[in-house]
């Protein structure tokens, strides 16, 4: 009898990483083959190379704003759709090995990003550390227990700002908590897949697109927004990005309220398809909030479809 | 073998009226019925009634703007739509009794808006000249000719403002010619019919329209033109009219360019049915000057199909 | 001992009118000179040439809409403004001479407005009646009664449709009462004077104005209204008017809710002067209704104060 | 004879930066005293503690995009304005200590961001090299020329990625050259300094800021956006960023065309000013790029000052 293989899951390693703690809510560990790559970039490569069937990245931190590596791999290249969004807390400890003194601690290491997100906590508390900028917070912490790839004896640091995952996988002992200066900093993770898979409509849903204006003054802006606010479709999330090669010149990476099932969101795709230049969906999967969409009056499926019948009726010559 | 009877078209009489020199474009005398109508309601009762097949009705003069009675008659009751536009030049002459001379004129019998016209030549040529209301231009000249339906023997006027043909129709003397204020002044009629039938588009169309804004702000006025602006849709022309029983509640008469067989016209029509409380499609037909709608980049028929085509791809999975 | 004169008010006569009824509820007979005059182009270029001090006008009746000789009037020629509205309910009475029975009564003489206002009435009542046009439904009365200018032994016609003020002092007998279709109907009439004068803001003004658009296309509107909406001023009323040349060239007559006065209206102003090609300000007056202007957060005069100190401060180099 | 002291500039160290390339635009090394800085919020609050007078910080790249760091503290805490901003063209070289050759180098060190921009060269000539992160490409190139203040005699890596002025100043060998993906990337910089001085308008001048919107929806974006084109003003960049305690609360960092002493840019200000619950000015200053700002048709300060005096005049009762 033979079994289907479990999906494999790339994701931003190495084990004990947020995004770690966001796969294993997608998916456990036993139910699922774990693939951890180097960074953002070689995962989601991964599923276009077809070495995974899935990817589970970052793309927006709370506090940080959009993940530029995960934005800018989705926004070219073979097309890849989000099929699911999770959220995770980002708590960060300040862990060392075993029988380390905080007031011994004068190098530091963690992602450039983390350090940012503590550095209130450590000018107050710790204002002569150094930072030691590590790959991943994970990576830091992999370093000092000794059983990172690229290990030494020494590591050149005395402890690292890293996830309570990260220190209780790898054994550290914590020598402070609630180090981060946003105690409510969350960031968005997405599961990510190749076309062919459009996730069922909840009502709860959004819609990813990558729109490029045809030009950037205000005014293209403006037309751009209305063909959203012609069919009363919300905006949950709106980044510029360069388009890469010359300064002024940007795309617009965004989150939409709906399902491209439902009908003003499927309007709205249509009218931006038509008026951009270039426009590429990212897909419709839930909201991890599970909050309603707003459907405004008039903007409802039955509207659409009752608008539609009129309009029908009087192209055929019945009457109004 | 039996014939099909000729068209019934009913239309502002009586006689020579600029009504009927526009009905002569639609139909010569010898293939249609005419029934002149003591007023433009009446005309358009008759085919509500099914007394008439058509009726031919002033919709808009470059003067005078909106024809009122025209435009709120078809805004409500049973539906009519509009099949057809002709443009009639609107010249006056001064005309009299075959001997009179133009110093000896006093009262001169007219409609009002003929009156206003011409009320600057009047003043620099016969300044004590006074109004004696008609209630068309023709009456007023078949009632100076003797063949008025509620003639005297005397008229109590000397002379008529009427069109050309209504002189030569009843016999009446030209005392004056280019006698108006505004020698390119130009009426537009419309042939209107009961609904079952749309005129097929031509490439150069006119889309009529009655719609009410769910309130008076200039949010509401906004919101609704955008309806057009989102799918490039021109207006020619937009009049409010008061809803009726209250002031400062006001619908709009719309035509805008184009044919609701065409995608941004009939996406524009759902667009309003859905944002707007009430929309009445007065129809769909050939403009009279014939030129060509403006359709800007992205709002061809094949730009929505394309657009269709692609939202239809994605919801089944299939890759941008 | 010298006495000032007492103004001199033009109005559309002749006495007994409607405006006649505007005109008491501004000046009592013993306080103003009364100069009714033929029409409403009459009236007000009495005020242009000096031979009055006033004019009251209608300008909008709730059920005909725009009167459209009064708008062109003022959009053009010599300067005039606004400065007060009156309210006048439009009610109407059947009267004939005394004796008359409503039963005898087969010729009707009014205004072609007044006779549109009660076509239900006469067609349930009277459907054989005929219209015998009058220049105002006060000369019909005038006519009737055998006092007027024009006066025949024999006027032509039964029964006239009047205002119940015509009746009564013409003498005439009230055959019926009622009869208009609509019994909300009201009339909106303007006291029109020379430039020099802006009535002091009251709270609940209104501004009114003529704009002509760069271009006729959907585009233009919205940049027109824009400019409104961008300062937070609803507008309470909008009719488009033939320019008069050419069909298809439109200006927009407007009233505006609030003062100039005030900031939020001002800088509307302002906008508008620089994107159409022509504005015209007709006035800022109390609003005949004692409404409070809405005054959206953000657009009362102490916000544009404090916007323009802050950018002051700014310019200056005064901090955030 | 007392002189005054060269101004300090507090800039993201350490020597050798691009940073640093951009400083050098702004004041040669003998005219001013140079401030390294370990990050780009330590150099902003140089100046804010007033130990520097001026801070030179990376805004934006034309790869990466915004400056997080930069973009978030400018706009929260003591205000701070910038003066001029300066463009750097972004390439990279590969650099080893004397005598290492291409072929040994698994190890590179480098800035995150450097290591992102030069992805693919390294996959395609070293796809074994590993990267080891540094705070800057300059920290690395110092660490490996072994003058670093944390240096080791062995750094842990054979080559950094380092902008050609960095190997230059280090003494270190270029391996290769042109290693950058893009090679038109240009990071722009900006002059920082207190508030207290806006630069004089050049007529090619941008305005920076920082707009809360009251909500995320659709409308409130289109909102603001039209508070810069009602007054015809253009935008060169607008970027989200997130509010920074909840996911889905967006401030805006926004470059517009013009400077706050042009009326249109004052204006639109203003009009921000009061529609939007926070609005930072961050200043007007010359553009780098030299392009003259666009003024359309009744946007320039004449038009502005002429619709003024128009307001005014009519205020008073003069005519129009």
């Amino acid at each position: 009898m033979s079994a289907t293989p479990p999906p494999r899951y790339a994701y931003l390693g190495p084990a004990g990483t947020f995004t770690e703690a966001a796969l294993r809510q997608v998916a456990a560990p036993g139910d699922a083959q774990y693939l951890p790559q180097i960074d953002v970039v070689s995962a989601l490569e991964s599923v276009r190379a077809e070495r995974a069937d899935f990817a589970v990245v970052p793309i927006e931190n709370s506090v940080e704003g959009g993940v530029t590596a995960t934005l800018d791999t989705l926004a070219t290249g073979l097309s890849l759709v989000l099929l699911r969004e999770v959220l995770v807390p980002i708590t960060f400890v300040l862990a060392g090995r075993p029988g380390t003194r905080l007031t011994d601690v004068t190098r530091i290491s963690t992602h450039p990003h983390a350090w940012a997100q503590c550095r209130r906590w450590i000018n107050a508390n710790l204002p002569r550390a150094v930072h030691v900028p590590a790959t991943s917070t994970a990576a830091a912490g992999a370093l000092l227990a000794g059983g990172g790839s690229g290990s030494h004896l020494e590591p050149g640091f005395d402890a690292a700002l890293v996830a309570p995952l990260t220190a209780e996988l790898y054994g550290l002992e914590v020598l402070a908590e609630h180090v981060a200066d946003n105690e409510r900093a969350v960031t968005r993770f997405v599961v990510v897949g190749r076309p062919g898979q459009v996730p069922a409509p909840t009502g709860s849903d959004k819609t990813s697109l990558v729109v490029h204006l045809p030009s950037n003054d205000a005014g293209a802006l403006l037309e751009m927004l209305e063909q959203f606010a012609a069919r009363g479709v919300n905006l949950s999330r709106i980044e510029s990005r360069p388009i890469g090669d010359l300064l002024g010149r940007y795309s617009f990476s965004i989150d939409a309220e709906g399902h491209i099932a439902e009908e003003r969101v499927a309007e709205a795709l249509m009218g931006l398809h038509r008026v951009c230049p270039h426009v590429r969906f990212l897909g419709s999967y839930p909201r991890a909030d599970g909050t309603a969409a707003d459907v405004r009056p008039g903007t409802a499926d039955a509207d659409f479809a009752g608008a539609r019948d009129w309009v029908s009726a009087l192209r055929e010559g019945r009457a109004h």
